[in-house]
């Protein structure tokens, strides 16, 4: 039994609370939170304790810690955590700073300590699954990979304006989905990008609308395209081209209803956001996290492939601004 | 070249002499009509002569006969065009009278003129393909067929009120098409059926919605669904179980655009009525025509199946009106 | 928070026991099984204590009991634990003969404790938001209603030769679908069956393979296709054409993966069985009976609902074998 | 009835006759091809005579010239016809040198002749249903364009070695189809490609799979994906994204038979190539050409479209060389 320590009990800490206290395998023991009133709530919820969070790092009676504090303050509870001997899973990013993250990362690479990033879309069931079809030699060699991620709408502005832009925050999920498919990192990437729905977000040097292509080093090509606005509701989805076919995995919808009318022929939508969307694949990583521990096996999404996603998104950036593609080994 | 002679120049005619004229073995010589102008039109559009239905069945420079004229006419000039040595296209049904279908298959069995009957739907390309599966086992034995086939609208009360009912004059495509989905008839058969879209319908004994259901020899099932009236325009689906999966044939639908806004999303309904849906059975009709007189084959569906057909309409209908399994041998 | 004891702790006892665990307002208190290990294995996962089942029933620290025990035992149980002034939700059927179903509905019905039959797709999302859909007058008033419910494979034959048949044992549920789908009783009720799967079915008078079809008072139409087998999993439809228009609650797929090759393009099946299929409705319906009792509203599924499919079970295997409509007042 | 003369008798001249014969209001005069054979073989099928290229052009008794010839020719033909005063109707693209294109434009547009150039996706039924959704405002302003457009299979090396490369030869497709579907022009062209499928492709400098980014002055963006190859047919897409919703036009498959076995759920591929998959878009592009010249009307893809999509394809060649976003104004 993993006893764990949670940080953060804001929307994405209970929701892993949920994950941690339903697994056959984990107990939540302890949880803190700036806010005292959320941390009372959810450790009442579950029977765990209210500590700081420096208290619950250095339990001796806590295994795991939890991280989904605000992405500021990652890197340094990771550093703490792994002093201490635990195991990490931190939520992403694992910061706004690229050097902070790979000063981060070399802080703790000696102590291997397991540390895992929450890259939650790796463990979506259905992602999985095209993942295994294409490593299986179903559709032969990948060519040329679509990730299409539109949220439902844009954020407030004083959460966007504290995001680090939409590639390190949001693009974010889609650079590790695509290192998670290709299986290796890309040479070049070149984005473009435009604020069409908040004119405001361009005043302040963000982008919520924008395209990122990347190529491999044997030639094969990625797109990754991001809205910070679907009407229709959270629009995921995967498709990529190989030598012998193509994989796609579709939008996950509200319901199986579908009605004709002199209207046309009417479905449900696409699930609302991540929290509808991805319910199980957040079940799913806290699945893995425990069984990499208790197995001792590798862990799925490291330190490194959290480093290697701020980096592709220091470089969408950097191509923005100048109009040229950019070499992902430069920002490394 | 096949000449051909078109007896009954209304809306079905036209589209028969659209195919004859456009099929590069078949041109249409004559045409007649009991409305001069509607005949004298389709005439000059395709430079044919205007004659008598007795100067068409006669000419011989003519060597076969499309009969497209009313449902009442049908077994004369059948029986007079194979007199005359033609090959025969006659549209279904046969005869509203199961009797009188049955003498003139009687008269004209001797002659070994080729008669076809016009059960378009048999050509249909994606019935098609899902027959030859069928028949390829890819879903194994056959257990239990569905046939779905609502008209967009009813006709007008005028039209109805001498159509023979809805058995003999719409459930008759779907008749022929599980014969042809099947390959061998029914035992018995059990119709319910009711006029839920226009009570006067119902005041002249006839029905405007119903179920059949049919049972096979070997025990196998077949159910045929037939409504007036779908607001979404003309629904026709097969389904059929096999003891190794099942095959459906969709509805085709008007354009392969899809809009997802917040209200959902929608996609094309299926296309209006059998004018625009099963325009190119009609053609590859004409064509399985041509080609058996050509190569001297046997005639893709037999007066004999017109006769099936139209006993099976007259025992649903008896079944309808006693509440019980009517046995199809009771009636042939 | 209500007290639950479980009667039965096989595989649906201990879906029950998950659902009755994971609601916020109950909680697993006792379990009671012929099959001590059983029962003991899951009163150790939930923390409950292991006694008889008059025990349990007789518990004044137990508030409702959930009946999952074999179909033999349901209509005691609900006898004796409605005397004990308990809330029930008991599995469906209530049993295999209609006569004690009737006399358990008369016996209990004074005591006016809430007793609730547990057909669980009316609480399936899916079939719950086609229903609200029809409720609302989405698409005008109800004309023909289609339930597809196939099996992904038939139970083994010790198990389907205690069942009741397929009518009392797998349409039943079909049969409680369409009352609430229609909001009424069929007038009349024919069925046609064959042992096409397994012939030692028809041996033993029961079927594999089914159609029934009923009619209303005012003349609408609903047909029920059953079979025990599906190679491609647990096929699980609705649809329904009205005036307006025509709901479907389509299959719920395993994944949203498409693979497009040379061989076509391929989705997901069905999910396999209603384990997988229906655990959102299992979970649904225990939260509709803990609402029931603890806002003292009217249960949703009732006894008399139970009775009435019972008898629609009955009729329909009356009109299999007498090849006649069978009418439900006759039966009921 | 405008009396045409065709130049080319290839395989899309061939298509082309055949549109002319079969419209009410046009008639094939007379054909020329430098092979002998074909040219009289087409000429014998619809009653028109053989000519050279120049006696076509200048035969008083010919309205129109269709151009079907090499694309080296183009120019010159159009040249010509335009100063015999024809009305001209010339296969993509216009030329592969921009220069060349150029020149001809400066050339014909005082003769103001009605010169169209045979873009005929933008006729493709589906396509113009989702220009006119967008056009009706159906889902807000335009945001994200993305145009999928895979060929089924590379041409042989003989072909595709004197074609001008993917981009003037096979994208321009889609450049003419992104100008017709946003109205207007971008300002920056970014292209990456490779030969991933045909290294021989790469060797001659030329890509086999490539992916293009363009933007436009108010910062709206669009993504063109190119393949010479997919395993599963002709992949021709469109997805856009407005600032209320998502318009798709989907693929158009071989038939609507779905197969469900335990493999999974089968589906009908894509048409197979451009004669399958555009045919009625090539009628649809004659009959909008016929009907402009009658009603006096404006020509819908003019040399100016021809020669703005050349341009487009100059600029991303340019760019994937350079590895730099290229403003189309420096090309144009």
């Amino acid at each position: 039994m993993i006893r764990v320590g949670l940080l953060g009990t804001g929307r994405i800490g209970s929701l892993h609370a949920e994950s941690i206290a339903s697994h056959r395998e984990s107990s939540l023991k302890a949880v803190s939170d700036i806010n005292d009133e959320s941390a009372n709530e959810l450790a009442a919820q579950y029977g765990a304790i209210v500590k700081s969070a420096d208290d619950v790092i250095s339990d001796p009676n806590i295994d795991a810690i939890l991280i989904a504090t605000s992405t500021d303050t990652h890197s340094d509870f990771i550093e703490k955590a792994s002093s201490a001997g635990k195991a990490i899973l931190c939520e992403k990013p694992v910061d706004l700073s690229l050097p902070r993250a790979k000063k981060c990362l070399d802080k703790v690479s000696a102590a291997n300590t397991p540390i895992m990033v929450g890259f939650n879309r790796r463990f979506d069931p259905n992602f999985a699954q095209l993942k295994k079809a294409l490593d299986n030699g179903e559709i032969g060699k990948r060519e040329l990979l679509t990730i299409t991620s539109f949220d439902p709408a844009p954020p407030p502005n004083h959460i966007w304006k504290k995001s680090g832009g939409l590639y390190r925050d949001m693009m974010i999920h889609d650079f590790d989905l695509s290192n998670f498919i290709m299986g290796e990192l890309p040479i070049t990437i070149s984005a473009v990008g435009h604020s069409l729905i908040n004119p405001e977000i361009g005043v302040d040097g963000d982008v919520d609308t924008a395209v990122v292509t990347m190529v491999y080093a044997d030639g094969k090509i990625a797109v990754i395209k991001n809205s910070r606005r679907a009407a229709y509701g959270y629009d995921q989805r995967i498709e990529i081209l190989g030598s012998e076919g193509l994989l796609q995995a579709e939008n996950i919808i509200e319901n199986s209803v579908v009605k004709s009318t002199n209207a046309g022929v009417l479905s449900a939508k696409p699930k609302y956001f991540f929290l509808e969307r991805y319910i199980d694949a957040f079940r799913a990583e806290w699945d893995a996290f425990v069984k990499s521990i208790n197995d001792h096996k590798p862990i799925p999404v490291t330190l490194e492939d959290g480093v290697a996603a701020l980096a592709m998104a220091e470089a969408a950036t950097q191509s923005q601004n100048t109009g040229k593609s950019i070499q992902l080994k430069e920002v490394l």
